[in-house]
Parts: structure tokens; C-alpha cells; sequence
């Protein structure tokens, strides 16, 4: 699983930086998360493959978070798109995108509405799981996980070859099945394969003031993305917005025990983004800033 | 007069280039005519002056040249503002702007909706008119003229002070006005003043097939700003989407005698636009590129 950051500002863009949008990359599938105005120029800048995606999750409904929604999908279509799209997000925003299309997609849209007092599971396929989960913020706002499936076993091919399984069998030995020869004998299969490599999790808390209301779902994650909107100095304004500091991101990171931070959704009154990451840093070390156009490995 | 290009590109980004969106700059007020996706972060880019801004003119309601409005009024809020808000654009588009808007902004918009069936006097100010004029689009389309107002005479410092003409005086002078001595003589004030600078007219054409529809109101503009959408060989597109090529702007402007044509609104087909350029000055000499960033002096 890899994590293209697309904007990492809030509110409003400042110095260059964009409001929210990331993609989340699952065995080359993508999936879009949120979509700040200018998200489809990112994409173009930093080489995302839009045919790759076909799932869209949006938080909620301030306007950072989805003003380039309109622009990309209607772009989607000038392209000449016409594998159907998947949008999860709040319910208002179905009547917000038909109002502003003038003609008729090439496309068909998909809207899955999301539940904002409950943990839900919105997507689910052979390599993905995607759950979205209530937070806590000024409107109702949902963040996400993306769970990786299992992943197969690993098969060692000179083992495979010593006990002389046939090849017909070698998909059914990923799964984790034994072999019986004919004779009965059985071949176990941890004799011919390996663990693969542990599945992955990223969490996703959109915009949120810290609250234990998330803090299961997002336990041990292998990468949290955490608002970090303000230094310390402007916890007054976090709190009454309902966002957090860098501190408070960290102290959520480390009660999560989380293998990795990741800080965004800047204030735009910082130019210089050294104060926040000192901040969360000195708190849980493991912290790394959003930047736009950087791909993290999950 | 002066106008700032914020983007050049027709339907989609492409090459690092936003869809449509000017700013007229008329004695340091400022009027944005269309808004495409990015708008905002373009005039961050280029420090166009949002507070000097409080009236924005949407032609027509395709994406690429309005999907950045809400944004930007989103953000003047964020930033505070209080001063009101002027739109001029098509009926629908207070629906589309106020669906999205999830709190009560900071300030008042006003919507002005267009008239696509006659010439119309939109704004009329001391120092500008703005009138509407219908264009031939695939939908309903407007053009802006932005025409300067007569500008006063300028004074001749050595000259009033020969004839000892008294300071209060001066302000009338600039309006045209003799002077009277009390014995009765009169000044004459030709004496006294000089032609100001000729005022200057803008037109923008929007998105349009070329057209006689629009012929008289862009006469003799001293610029003229057309889409020119295509090269020559992709005429047959242009005709079928109602757009032009270069060659069928250059037309209007040799046609309508204007002094300078402005070509913008580029297919996302095209990297370079030199082809483009070459067959607009093939007819039309005095023709420019839009580019983003740049100033152009009408």
C-alpha cells in the first residue's frame, strides 16, 4: 500500500499548498481521498493514473475537502470515461454534483451514502476493505480505513518441487491448503510455503478534534494520517473549531500505538511547517509532515 | 485598462495551464471575468488583490469556467471579508453556489443574472460600463464589454498658473469647464487642459463559434479577447462544438477592426502553441497569446 499526498493545506490555499486530496495506492488500484479544489491538476502534476480509480471517499462536507470534486469527474468524462465511478461521502453531496453537470456523464455515478453514528464497512473486495468511521468535528464527518486484505502465502518453489506437487495445485497451496497425494499422504503446507508479507492499515481521520470515539479502530494502524492544524500555541482555535494541534495529533498517534504518523491540514497562517512537526515529534517520534507530491510507504 | 491572465485552457487542464479565468484592472479596481477550477490559487500565484475585487462576471455555466467560483467565495469568507459580492452570470448559478455554501458567508452576494437574448447595460460605474452581450455557444453564453468612461482633460500646470486661475477651479477644468474671470473675461479651456487618454475598450467573446451576432458590439475594441479553441484542421470540431479556431478569431478581428486580438482558450490537444499563433497572426498581425501570469495593457 503506498499514500500520494495531493494537497496537505487546510481551509484555503496558501504558499503553494493545496487543500486536501490524497490517493491511496492498493496493488495499483487507486482510491481518492477527499478532493480539495485543484486536486485534478495535482494529479496531473505528480502522475496519477485517474483510470486506476473507481472509488472516491469523501469526509464531509466543507468545502477543502471536496470543491475539486465537480472539476475532476466532469474532466473524467471530457476524457471520454465510461467505467462507472464510486462515490462514498455525505448524503448532500449527490444533489451538489447533479446540480452543476450541464450534460449527462459518460459514466455512470454510484453514490454510497455514509453513516455518521456507526463504523461501517463501504468497500470490500478481494484485496481491500475500506471502513469508514465517525469523527469528531464541526459537521458530521466521517474518517476511513483501508484494511489490505490477507495476503496469499508464499510458495518455495524447491519445496514445491521435492514433494512433486503439480502446478495445477500451486494457487490452491497460496491459499493455505494442504496437499493429499493419491496415496493419502498428506503434505502440509507450511512445508511448502511461507507467511507473506503482514496486510497493511492506514487510517484516515479526516478532520477531527481528538476524541476516543476513533481511538479503536485506528489501534496499531501501520500509518495514521492526523490533522494537525495548529501549534500549541493556537489550542483555543482547535478546540473551538473542533481540530487539533500537532501535540494532539502526536498524544493520539502514541495512546494508538501506531507504527507511523503522518501530520496535515496546515493552518495557513504558517508558512514554515518546522514548529508542527517539532511539536508532534516530541511526542511521538515516529512523525513525518504531508508533502505535496511525496508517495509514503505503508 | 489593464487584464492578468489566470487561465488560458479550455475544458481540462492540461500542460500546467487552468481553464478560463481574467482580471480587468481598471484604476485598481479589479473585475474577474470567469473562474475555472484554481482561479484563486492562481491569483495567490500572480498577487492579484482579492479585496479590490467586488464583482465577478461568469459567462456561461460549462465547468471550465466556473467550478473555481465557490472556492473563492469560500475563501473570502475564511479571510474575513464583509465588503459585498457582485456576480453577473446565468440564473442557475445562485442555486449551484448556494447548495454548497455550508455556512452563512462572511459578507453579502448579490447575483445580477444575465440576459441571453439582448445587449445590456450590467454595470455601470464613474470610471467603467460592463455590458453583457449574447455569443453562439452550445448553451446559453455571454460576452463582457468593458468600456472605460471618458476620461477627464488633463491640466496644464504652467498655463493655469499664467492665467492665474484659482486651485478650487482645477477639478472642473478636468471636466471641460472655461473659466470667468469677474470682469467676465473668459479662459477658454482649451488653454488651460489637454486631451486625457483616449478611453479604452475590452471585449471578451467567452466561448463562441465566430458569429455576426456579436460583430457590432466588439467594433473597433481596442481589444479583443476570442477563444480559439483549435487549429485549422480541426475545424470540423470546432463547428460541431461551436467553438473557433484561430483563424476564424483572426477573422473577427480583422473583420471588427479591433487593435490587438487576444487568443486564449486552448484544447487540451495542443502542448505547443505555436501552430495556433502562426494561423491567428497569418490573417491578423496584431495578435497575442494569452499566458498565464502575464499583464496585458489595453
Amino acid at each position: 500500500m503506498k499514500l500520494k499526498i495531493l494537497g496537505c493545506n487546510s481551509a484555503t490555499p496558501a504558499y503553494g499548498r493545496h487543500p486536501t486530496a490524497q490517493v491511496v495506492n492498493i496493488k495499483e488500484q487507486l482510491f481518492l481521498v477527499d478532493c480539495g479544489e485543484g486536486a485534478q491538476m495535482q494529479m496531473q502534476e505528480f502522475g496519477v493514473k485517474r483510470n486506476r480509480m473507481n472509488h472516491i471517499f469523501i469526509s464531509h462536507l466543507h468545502g477543502d475537502h471536496f470543491f475539486g470534486l465537480i472539476g475532476f469527474l466532469n474532466s473524467l468524462a471530457l476524457y471520454g470515461r465510461e467505467k462507472e465511478m464510486h462515490i462514498y461521502g455525505p448524503k448532500d453531496l449527490k444533489a451538489i454534483i447533479e446540480i452543476q453537470l450541464m450534460h449527462e456523464l459518460s459514466y455512470t455515478l454510484h453514490f454510497h451514502f455514509l453513516d455518521f453514528k456507526n463504523e461501517q464497512i463501504i468497500y470490500d473486495s478481494e484485496s481491500v476493505e475500506v471502513r469508514s468511521f465517525p469523527v469528531h468535528h464541526s459537521i458530521e464527518t466521517c474518517g476511513f480505513l483501508f484494511t489490505e486484505k490477507e495476503r496469499a502465502r508464499v510458495l518455495l518453489p524447491e519445496e514445491c518441487r521435492h514433494y512433486e506437487i503439480p502446478k495445477y495445485f500451486y494457487k490452491r497451496l497460496t491459499y493455505g491448503e494442504d496437499y493429499e497425494r493419491k496415496n493419502g499422504d498428506i503434505i502440509k503446507n507450511g512445508w511448502l510455503t511461507k507467511e507473506g508479507k503482514k496486510p497493511s492499515r492506514y487510517a484516515y481521520t479526516a478532520d477531527t478534534a481528538p476524541h476516543k470515539m476513533y481511538s479503536d479502530i485506528i489501534k496499531k494502524a501501520d500509518l495514521l494520517y492526523h490533522e494537525a492544524t495548529y501549534e500549541e500555541v493556537h489550542l483555543d482555535k482547535a478546540i473551538d473549531r473542533k481540530h487539533s494541534t500537532a501535540k494532539q495529533a502526536a498524544r493520539v498517534a502514541k495512546d494508538a500505538e501506531v507504527k507511523q504518523l503522518l501530520i496535515g491540514h496546515y493552518s495557513s497562517r504558517y508558512k514554515e511547517l518546522d514548529t508542527l512537526f517539532n511539536e508532534a515529534k516530541s511526542i511521538f517520534a515516529n512523525t513525518i509532515l504531508a508533502v505535496e507530491g511525496e508517495e509514503i510507504e505503508v
